[in-house]
C-alpha cells in the first residue's frame, strides 16, 4: 500500500514553498501519497492547526504520517519532534501543535540524527518545513522507525485551550474557537454524546473528563439569545440563526443560509452560554 | 489502471473538510488519484458548481469518479445520489448538479445502502461529503457497481438554466452567467460550430437543441457596445474590449490585458445580444 | 518510479482551468503525480513564475515535468517550448518563464509536432495550457523524447532581471522583487556563500557572475534603515525589522512575527542597499 503523507502549513499557495516540501518528500518517498490538509492556516496561529489536525487526522487510514508545519519559532532552540498516536505518525515543531492528536503520556522523539534530514545542501535557519520535517516525514512514510529519529523526550510542549468557566446556578460558558469558511462560529462545546434532547459535554482540549456536563439541548445562548439546537441548517427558515453539533462534534453557532460571522458579527473568543442539568 | 476521484466542493481550502473527505477516500480505496478541480465553487451555488463540472468532466479519462459536494440542503429529505453518464461516474446531491454531464434518461440510483457510506462512526447531518458521498465515490473507484449502491430512481432534479430570450427582428440575448478568476465574463452562447464568419448557438444547459442560431461572427453586444469576435486576446489592443470563443466552447467578454468585471462592470446576468441569421 | 508533473500557472483555483489540464495530464499519462506549485501567480506575471519556477525545480527529483503556463500572448506566434536543463524537462510559452532555470546554451525544442498535442478536438486559442503543453508534459513523462516534440530553437526568449546599481563609493543597491504570502520582501541580492560575517552576492537572474560582490553582513539598507541581517526571525524582538538569508538563498527584509509589506510599506521595486567589500 501506497502511504499517505498530509500537509497543514501557513505558507499559503502563492509562493513555492508548499512545492519545494512536495519536491522533498518525492524525492526521498517516491510512492508517497501527497495530501493537502491546508496551506491556509492563520499565520502563526498553533492552536488553529492544532485543531484542523485533530479534525481530519482521525479520518485517516492507519499508517498516514501527518505533516504540520506551523513553526513562528523556526530556527530557535524549540525542537522539531515526530511521534507516533492512534495509529499514525505526526512530524512538527514542538509547540503545541500535536497537543489534540496526542495524549500526554505519548512516545515522542526530538529529530536528532540529521541524517535524515536534507542531505543535498544546508539546512535553512527559516524553513525547517523544507529542510527537516519534510524529510523526516518522508523517511517515516518509507519506513524509517521513530526511534532512529533521534532520542525520546518525555516532556514536550502541551497546549493550553480554554476550559468552561462556571458561572453558579448551574450556568456555564465555552467560547468560539474560530469562523470556518461558512462563517460558522465552532466553538469548544465538544458534544461526546447525545441522548435524546440531552448532551454529554467537555471542552475541547480538556486534558482531564472534567468538566463533563449534561446539557439540555435547548439551552444554547450568545449574546442573550437563546438559539435552537437542531440536526442541520435545513430545519429552520433562511436567515434564521441555529446552533448545530458539527461534522468534528464541536457545537456551531450558524445563520441558515447566511454566515453568522458577517451577519451577526460572531467573533473568536465570544462566550457561548449553557445550563448544566447534572 | 489507477482510479481517478475528482473533488468539486464549495469548502474553501482554510478548513479541514476537505482533507478529512480525502482521508475517508483513500481509507477506502487506498489506490485512487485524488484531483480537485475546485474547492472554491461560491457558497450554495449550484449552478456554478453544474457549470464547473461540466468544463472540466469531458476532459478526464473514462471510468473517473467525480465528487460533487454543493449541498446546501444537506441533511434534509433531498436525496443522496450517483450515476454514470458518457463513461464516467458522478456522486453528489440531488439538487441539480448534474444537469449539464448527464441527460434526462441518465440510469440515476439513490444512495440508499448504507453499507457504502462511513461505516466508522455516526453519520453527520451536515456533512454528507464525508460520511455518505465520498465513501460511495470511493466504492465506485473500487469497482463496486452503481446498482449495487441503491434503488434506480427515474426523476432527479435538473436545473433551469436561462434561455435566449427573442427580442423582434431576429434579435436575440442571452445572458452573463459568471466571471471567471480573470474577470472574463463566461456567458451563455454555446458555440456548436463554426463555419467562417458564422456560428451555430444554442443556450448552455438548453434542454432541446431550440433555439438552435446562427450568427454572425460581428454582431455580440454588450450595454450598446457592439465587441470584436476575436480568435485570442493578443488580436486586439491592450484594454480593448472584446469577445472570444472560450476554452469551454462558451462566448467570453473580456478585456485584453485586463478585467472585463473590474475595468467594466461585466456582472453576471448582464444581457448579451447577438443578431440571429437563420 | 511514477514520473512526477508540476504545475505552475495564473489560473487560481476557483474555475474549472486547472482541472482540465489534470484531466489530460492523466488521460495520458495516467502513472504521473501531479504537484501544484502554485496557480496563485500573479496575472501574466512572467517573472514572478521564472522566480517562483527556480525557487522549486532544485527540489524536485530528477526526470520530474515542470509544466509552467503563464501565457498572455497564448494563440499569438509566441512558440510553445519545451527543454530539458539540469535533469528536468520545462514545458510552456516562449515568454522567458524558464530564464532562470536553464542557461542560454541549453536546448530547446518548439512544439511543432501536432501528434503529441490535444488529438481529442480542436485546438483552443486561449488554452494552450490545456491542448498543447499539458499533452506535451504528459508525453514526456511518459517517456517519449524531447527530440521528438518538435525541431530544435537556438534562440528562445530571456527575462531581463535588475541588476545591482552602482552608486559611487562601493555602495550598491539591488531591490525588492515581490512580497511572499508572509508580507516578507525578496529581494534580487542573491547569496552564493556566506564567510563568517561576511556574503558573496550576485543579483539574481544575473547572466554573468558578475557584480559579485562580497558584503559585510551589517550593511543592508532599506530606506535609510541599516537593518540587522540576523539567521531567524526569532534573533530579535517581536515587531522588529530585520533582513536574513531566505530559505532561497535571497535576502529578505522582513518584520518579527509581522509583515514587512502591511507594516512597513514595503514594496516590489523598492531600492536595499549595501556596501561592497571587494
Amino acid at each position: 500500500m501506497e502511504p499517505i503523507i498530509t500537509l497543514t502549513t501557513d505558507f499559503g499557495t502563492t509562493d513555492g514553498y508548499v512545492g519545494a516540501m512536495k519536491g522533498v518528500l518525492l524525492g526521498i518517498c517516491p510512492k508517497a501519497r501527497l495530501v493537502d490538509i491546508t496551506h491556509e492556516i492563520p499565520h502563526r496561529d498553533v492552536r488553529r492547526a492544532a485543531i484542523t489536525l485533530w479534525s481530519v487526522a482521525s479520518f485517516c487510514p492507519a499508517g498516514t504520517v501527518h505533516l504540520v508545519v506551523v513553526d513562528p519559532t523556526v530556527g530557535t532552540a524549540r525542537r522539531p519532534l515526530a511521534l507516533y498516536a492512534n495509529g499514525m505518525f505526526f512530524v512538527g515543531p514542538d509547540n503545541g501543535v500535536f497537543t489534540l492528536v496526542a495524549a500526554e503520556g505519548t512516545s515522542v522523539v526530538a529529530l536528532e540524527e540529521t541524517v535524515y534530514h536534507r542531505q543535498t545542501g544546508p539546512i535553512s535557519a527559516t524553513f525547517h518545513g523544507r529542510d527537516v520535517f519534510a524529510p523526516v516525514a518522508a523517511h517515516l512514510a518509507s519506513g524509517v522507525s521513530l526511534e532512529a529519529l533521534g532520542t525520546r523526550v518525555d516532556c514536550w510542549v502541551r497546549l493550553p485551550f480554554p476550559p468552561f468557566v462556571s458561572h453558579g446556578a448551574n450556568r456555564w460558558s465555552g467560547e468560539v474557537l474560530y469562523l470556518d469558511h461558512f462563517g460558522n462560529g465552532v466553538t469548544n462545546l465538544r458534544v461526546l454524546e447525545t441522548h435524546g434532547e440531552r448532551m454529554r459535554l467537555v471542552p475541547l482540549g480538556s486534558p482531564a473528563p472534567l468538566p463533563n456536563l449534561q446539557m439540555a439541548a435547548n439551552h444554547i445562548c450568545w449574546r442573550e439569545r437563546e438559539l435552537p439546537l437542531v440536526r442541520t441548517y435545513g430545519d429552520v427558515a433562511p436567515g434564521q440563526t441555529l446552533a448545530l453539533i458539527g461534522s468534528q462534534g464541536l457545537v456551531e453557532i450558524a445563520v441558515c443560509d447566511g454566515s453568522a460571522g458577517a451577519s451577526l458579527g460572531v467573533q473568536p473568543g465570544d462566550p457561548v452560554w449553557f445550563i448544566s442539568e447534572c
